[in-house]
This record gives structure tokens, sequence and C-alpha cells, in this order.
């Protein structure tokens, strides 16, 4: 029944978007001061904090956050010998918080990032515009020339297939980032001084067979879409690469929701990134994965997915198959990668067992 | 040899770029008053006027303006029986424009388009960022999270393969619209109020594989890289469609661009563009297109051009060979656009002979 709003629901402040269908989850190895920033945004949510590095550290968390935070020795614990497809000492090993969760989506953000400011000087609720993103639908069969047509004040412009306007739904939504940008280490040897202030007021779907770099650092999914395709891989202690744990889940999950039918998003929100890292260090763990991506992305780019993968998990065991075949002539890294991807879907289902899934009341 | 500038130099005003290697084309059926808000920008260029509509009448141009000036009669004259392939009371008869060109480049603008404004409240020069997304590369083969990686301040970021940033030529240059945005008839009869003021400071590749709907209102393109494949069909008098002239355009440069491995751009720049066309009106020409549109993205999604269709001439002509035999079904106006094309390529060989070719000194 229609009925105009009461002077007490009219003052009361915006009730936080899926409060309840969402959490946020942060790899780190130190104290969480960074929250407070994101106080006024973050604290209705709950928090998964996956600490990485020596377990035996107490990582401070700002009072009034309700949150839960595993260890390696959580991680171990809950996950036995499975553990070993969760990277360690390597912001990869965010993607045990995704497994854990119980909701429907995830927000997952670096701790060196801070609230950005648009260009009228107001403060950036991030999480509220990848909710934004990921509740309208994405277009990835046809460009919209002004870009997201489902944001206030634009539409589809003509000559866009109305058969197509319904859209897909939205798995992912990136975000990008102001002042630090993402690059690379030699692009950061070479530009150290190089800052992001151009700040694009643009929300698009990365249309259908195109990849994209993936960041981790600011990036929105639905669990339920795309969730176990969102694995950051085996990177740092004992492996020979790091910094291609978000590079290696983006193209896995954009090949997979392109084969599914299913969004990618980029554009708002910016975070404000507030540190560089040490590009010398970055090069000892990229350069390895500079060469890779050559082969990796021809590889992604020719991947085809059966018609019977009608499950992100079927999806991704087939994706695990395919890299065995075709990647590990590249490095034998790329055996012991394909094992943990099945390692991983094993450990997936096992924590989210067909039946109870997801706390939205659709759990199927 | 390395010199600094003299104060001369230091004190002369910008030289506008590209003066020599650059046509403006204007479709118009009124005086152009218009131009004299784009004088400073558009005075030093060549203008190639087309005029639609009775040739009786006579077209005013602000003084100062270097033009030549088509109408119907001497569209006749030059191209004899082959005029039939140039519309007639639509604004697809630009690309005679296009056609009757020696220069490298063309930038197309309608006569109610004005120069915009950015944030700052600067007046936007829509011809000289047109030419700096025509000089720089495109990025088709792998998107950039940062948009066009060659801008000031901007990138590839981590994760783009390095041996595709050099990028390959760009073909178009596709800018949009503040104020009334290019909607159908459509959405301009469910949203008559709607009006574009998102400024987005981007400029993007529009990625291999992917069609988008190209409008003719703002467009810039090099005639020696995608010139033959830029035919605004057969529309306005005796035909039973109109404003899908820029969209075939687009769909037909698009594959062409795809295959021979040309890039196209969208984004900035902006024109403002003044008055909304009348949607009953619009309704009436666009109804079929709504309908074909339908079966004449996916003929063009899933053509593919033979390996030796290595000329943008071969791989128009191949084109209109499939238009003739997958879109005749669709209704028998798709047999005459088809002939139309070929006698389009015919029509332009004849006036832009091998050898001649363009004034920029690379002649072939």
């Amino acid at each position: 029944m229609a009925e105009p709003a009461t002077a007490a629901q009219a003052a009361a402040p915006a009730v936080p978007q899926l409060k309840d269908e969402l959490d946020i989850v942060i790899p780190t190895i130190r104290n969480l001061d960074f929250l407070e920033m994101w106080r006024p945004f973050f604290q209705p949510y709950h928090l998964i904090i996956v600490q990485d590095g020596d377990p035996s550290k107490t990582i401070k968390v700002p009072d009034g956050f309700d949150y839960e935070l595993y260890n390696r020795n959580d991680i171990n614990r809950i996950l036995g010998p499975k553990a070993s497809c969760i990277s360690f000492k390597d912001s990869a090993c965010r993607c045990f918080g995704y497994m854990v969760s119980k909701k429907k989506y995830i927000f997952t953000i670096d701790d060196d990032c801070f609230v950005a400011k648009d260009p009228s000087g107001k403060a950036i609720n991030a999480l509220e515009q990848h909710i934004k993103n990921l509740l309208s639908p994405s277009t990835p069969f046809f460009f919209n020339t002004l870009y997201d047509p489902f944001r206030d004040g634009a539409d589809f412009v003509r000559g866009y297939p109305f058969s197509l306007r319904e859209g897909v739904p939205t798995a992912v939504s990136h975000g990008l980032w102001l002042n630090i940008p993402d690059y690379d280490a030699p692009t950061q040897l070479v530009k150290p001084l190089e800052r992001n202030t151009r700040f694009v007021d643009a929300v698009l779907t990365i249309p259908k067979g195109t990849l994209f770099p993936m960041c981790g650092m600011n990036l929105a999914f639905d669990r339920e879409l795309i969730g176990p395709a969102m694995y950051f891989g085996l990177m740092g202690d004992g492996q020979p690469i790091g910094r291609y744990d978000d590079m290696w889940a983006g193209w896995c999950t954009k090949v997979v929701c392109d084969h599914l039918g299913l969004g990618v998003k980029t554009g708002l929100p910016y975070i404000y990134h507030s540190k560089a890292s040490n590009p010398f260090v970055n090069l000892r763990k990229e350069y390895k994965g500079i060469f890779w991506q050559e082969e990796i992305i021809p590889f992604f780019q020719q991947t085809v997915l059966p018609k019977d993968c009608t499950t992100v998990q079927k999806c991704y065991i087939e994706l695990a198959k395919q890299v065995k075949e075709k990647l590990s002539k590249v490095d034998p890294y790329f055996d012991k990668l394909a094992e943990a991807m099945v390692t991983w879907i094993e450990a997936w289902d096992e924590l989210n067992p067909t039946g109870s899934s997801v706390t939205n009341g659709k759990a199927k």
C-alpha cells in the first residue's frame, strides 16, 4: 500500500544497503587504523579480516567494528590439507575470506586505501557505488556510448538494440584509484612521480570477449553468481611469482562471466590509494609474470568452455583442466596452480555445501 | 638540432594542427550561422559543405571561412549515374564530402552543434581533441582500466601485456554530446526532458569484436585508413528508413577496422547539441530500423571477412556481398543497399584514383 513517509522515516539516516548481505574482506599484516576514515561507511557492515604473515602477531581493529579475523593457523585448522591452495605472505590470501563468508556480496579493499573525494570535494562512499553497480544490470553485448545506461541521467543511445536493453546480471564491480595508480614495476620505475588525478565520472560494462586487468584493491562481486571463480591463485611464499593474484582471478572470472552471460563493470567508485609499493620488490615479484602474461592472455582469449559447464564450479574445474593442458609448457608452476584451482573448488564446496548457501533468503 | 624557442615562437599562438591535412564536412539545409561560434577553432581549416534538399536555395556561410559547397546538382554532375548512392533529403548526404575531399583526415559535425564547456567553464576545442585521438594509437585487444593510456597522466596499468602497448593506428574518433543526448524516438518520447549533463573525462578504445552505435554528429576519421567504409547508406527521399545512416556506417566501419587491425575511439570531445529533433518525425523515419537492427546487429557480430580482404575497398565489397546474401531476406531494401555499397566504392575509386590520394605527402 502506498503511504507517505513518516516524519521519523524522513529524518532517519539512509539505511546502509545490503547490510546483512555483504561482507567486507580485508587482507592485512598491520593494525587496521585505516578503518577510522571508513567508519561512516563501513561500520554497519561485517568485516572478514585475513591476517597474513606471522600468526602470533596481534592485529588491532578500531573499536566498534563487527569483525571476524583469520590468521594462518585458523586457515590451516579450517581447511586442513586443502589450506595449501591459500597463498601465504601475499595479499592473495584474501580469497580465503571470500570462501568463509556466508553472504551474497563481497567488497574487498586494501589497507592502504583511503576515502577519495569527488571533484566537488565530497567524500566518496565507495561501497555504496559498488552496490549500485552490482544491483543494476550490465550490457556486455553492445557498447553504449553514454556508458552505463542505468545511471541517473543516462540511457541507451539511438541505435542500441531494444532486445539487449534488459541487460544481464552484474557479477563484478571493479573500482579505480586516485593518487597512486596501479602500475607494474617497470612503469613505476619509469614514472615514479605519476599520480592519477583524473576523476572519470563513468561506470561501464567491459564487453563480452574482452579481457581486462582486474585489480584487487577496490573490488566488489556477487559471491552467489561468481564467487568460486574469484580464486587469487598461488602467490608469495614458496611461489615463483607475486602481484598476479588479482590478475589471475580477473582473467578466470571474465572468461566464466562471458560464458555464463554475466556482466563485469569497471569505473566508479574511486578510492584514494595512499602509498606506492616498492618498485624494486615489485619487480622481483612480477618479472616472471611479465613474461608469462604474454602467453597466459592469448590462452584466456582463446578459451572456450563447453556448453555443459552450467555452474561457476564446473566452469572453473574445466578451466583448471585447460590450464594444465596448455600452460604447463610455459612453466611447471602452472601444473601446481591447476591443481590448486581444483583444491580451491573442493574447499569452497566443503565450506559452502549446496542447500545452505547465502543468508539473503534465496538459499539454493 | 635541439634549440630553445625564439621569443617570437613562444609568443605565437599555437599553430592549428593538421591544417592542410583535414577537411571539415558539414551537411546542411540552412545558413551556417552556427560557424560563428566555432570560428576560433574552425577558421584555419577548409570546409566541405554538402547542401541537402532544394539546390536552388542559397546557403550563407559566414565571412572568412574557406569552403567549397556542393548541392544536389553538383553531386549529380560529378557522379553521373553513380549519384544514386548518395542519399537525398537526409544528412546521410554528408558522405559525398568524404569522397570529394583530398585530405587525409575528416571531421564532420552537424549544424545544430555548438561549442561545449568543460566543468571548469573552458570552451572545448572539439577538433583539437579529435586530432589528439586520431594521432595517438588505439588499444583494441585488451581493456585498459585507466582508459586511454596515451593521454597525459595516464598509462597502461599493471597486468597489461607489454607486447600490446604499442597499440594500433586509430582510424575513428567518436565524440559525444552534452545537453541533448542522441536518443532514438521511443526514448525521446518517454524522456522528453532528459539532458546529458555528465562530463566524462575519458577517451577509450572500443574493444575488438564489440559493436557500438556510431553517431555522425561529432565524428572524425582517417580517410586514408578507413574512408571507403564511411558510407552513410541510402536514407531519406525514396527510402523506407532514416536516421540509421551513421549507425550503418558505424557497424561497417567497426567490422572493417577489426579485420584490418585499426582502432576506434570514443569519448571526448563533447560538443553542445542544441536542439532535439522532432520525436514524431523521428519515429516515422526510424521504426523500420528499430525492427531491422535486431537482425542487422547479429549479422555484423557474426561477419567474418576473408584473409584476402587486405584493403578497405576489398573489405567493403565483401561486406556488400554478405549484406545481399544474408540481409535481403529481412527486406528487399538491403538488396538495393548492397548495390549502392558497390556503387559507392566505384565512385570513391573514380574520385580517388590510386597514385593521387592524399595531400600529406604520403601519396600511395
